[in-house]
């Protein structure tokens, strides 16, 4: 039994990420009549958003679909809304969901852009979504990949995850997010998904820290290989799966975000790695970068379950101040020689 | 039981990664007063080694440890050599081994830096090492890992992997080349770590042409983790280790390669994702890269096992003129919705 089209979709957020996937939907269901409707906080963003067919403070000059709406009215956008997709700074989730959750049509599927653990419970986004919606798992969906937005917004060819434990959802999503430059693959390892593209983060400050300091290539493929292994230990101790680390959400994810100029934590990471101070870096910023804002609630969970991760636990030294990055480097390099699968 | 220190370590061929190599191991052994002795083919690379200790024509200025002299002089090179190194252009390999392997001492160890598949035959360097020296197992080893020679030889903080069916020999090696900018690590899935070095010259070659037809990130990142999927079910199948793929010498080289700008064969790639035929590239470069020589004999060898890799096929296409870069990047990316899974 194939779940019918949607009325209408609802993106809550329109910062770079929210705005670009709200472009990839509407591009994706034009032909079917369905409308995307983003809610931004700010009246003059929905303004622009309705007038001029652009997000210029994060997207520049990009076009927006013509089936493209806003407001920053709660009510006016999630009524009617099959699909709810939610583009929120991950810190400020729980809040803001409070805020609206009783506007949420009693049978739409949420799903999740974010990429963070809450401080204070470490719950993922999901868990989150489940705990202040009550919605049961099969409504919950997350989507993930190596998607730098710039790049989506230019529609540069892109692939992606979206994971949810019921498949039929999963696909259900899919089938609303696969426009000519985009295409999603479905996983129904949630778990998995999620902590990849919240770990990757992290991973990214410490490249990004090599970087700042003058080291190479191979010192920063060993950083993400080791970053990568790090992340699938916490993954599979907390249930989740090994080909979802290796796949397009873990290491596609990782290596986009490392490579890239254009990711946050990259950036500042480099500017760690420079000699920057932290309040520095976060007022050079307009945004810190997720990774900060969660490496201490990820090295918590893997403390909570026993897994070995030292390059989160560097980061996080660096970022309170134990350790200096100069140390840092050498901490993650310096050990005593041993076979690779101890490492792993 | 400790295999004892060798007298003196022997390097045939006098290349950028030989070269870069000897010096690793000369700053390793120095304090233990162990020669390192470069063959190199031309009499007047081997003067300057010896006269002005560089390898300009590779290395450009870096200076080379004292404890390193060259000849060219093979027997010269090999007489009294406990550890055996060989850098030689893998196409090249059979005949050079042919030509010197009765000058081989009886219990040396040898250990390949080579990254190919001999035409015709499909076989890995160790198993040509195998064949024609009829050496043991035990005596023969492999290194690999995320390792651009010119950052090494600028002492660039790097990690390797040194792999041997025998543990001992594998650590005796390690100990060998253990500098303070220079860590192995020991493995004893040779296949693998063989294979993974050999595999990633030609996904190297599949990112370089999407760079060079102006892609992004997000689609370099995609080519990426599918490439190393591929690579890991021909590795699979053949008897290697999942986890060796996952480390250094895997992932680790996979990135490293793909985004380094110094590296041969993205730079091959790029150049024909601009539109440049096969012949004009070889042009241009003064090496042919690896991953140009390697690529039908890989794919191959994936038909006679039955694995599915298709990035690999796109590549031999593209080199053999049966695919043009512009559909090849298109049959990489458009394929049917369907859970991730299926693909890797």
């Amino acid at each position: 039994m194939t779940k019918p089209l949607p009325r209408k979709i609802a993106v809550m957020g329109a910062g770079s990420w929210g705005t670009t996937f709200a472009k990839v939907m509407a591009d994706a269901v034009a032909e079917n009549g369905i409308a995307v409707q983003i809610w931004a906080r700010r009246d003059d963003a929905a303004r622009e958003i309705n007038e001029r067919h652009t997000n210029s403070r994060y997207l520049r000059d990009t076009k927006l679909p013509q089936n493209i709406s806003a407001s920053s009215d709660r009510q006016e956008v999630l009524a009617g809304a099959d699909l709810v997709v939610l583009a929120i700074p991950s810190q400020s989730l729980r809040a803001e969901l409070e805020s609206f959750k009783n506007l949420i049509e009693p049978e739409a599927v949420v799903l999740s852009l974010m990429k963070g653990l809450e401080r204070g419970t470490d719950l993922r986004m999901s868990q989150v979504i489940a705990e202040v919606a009550e919605l049961p798992a099969e409504r919950i969906a997350v989507l993930s990949g190596p998607n730098l937005a710039m790049e989506i917004a230019r529609e540069q060819p892109t692939a992606s995850v979206v994971a949810c434990s019921d498949e039929a959802t999963a696909n259900w999503i899919a089938q609303l997010c696969s426009a000519p430059y985009f295409r999603p693959y479905t996983n129904d390892d949630v778990l998995g998904v999620e902590l990849g593209g919240i770990v990757k983060n992290i991973i990214a400050l410490a490249v990004g820290m090599c970087d700042g300091m003058g080291m190479g290539d191979n010192t920063k493929s060993t950083v993400i290989t080791r970053g990568l292994a790090e992340t699938t230990r916490l993954v599979l101790a907390l249930g989740g799966r090994l080909d979802t680390l290796a796949g397009l959400s873990g290491l596609g994810d990782l290596v986009a975000t490392c490579s890239s100029s254009l990711s946050r934590n990259n950036t500042a990471g480099r500017l760690l790695g420079q000699g920057l101070f932290l309040d520095e870096v976060n007022d050079r910023m307009s945004q810190t970068a997720e990774g900060i804002k969660s490496a201490r609630a990820v090295f918590d969970l893997s403390r909570t379950h026993g897994v070995d991760m030292p390059i989160t636990e560097a980061v996080v030294m660096v970022l309170e101040g134990t350790l200096s990055v100069e140390n840092m480097a050498q901490r993650l390099l310096a050990r005593e020689l041993k076979s690779e699968g101890e490492l792993q």
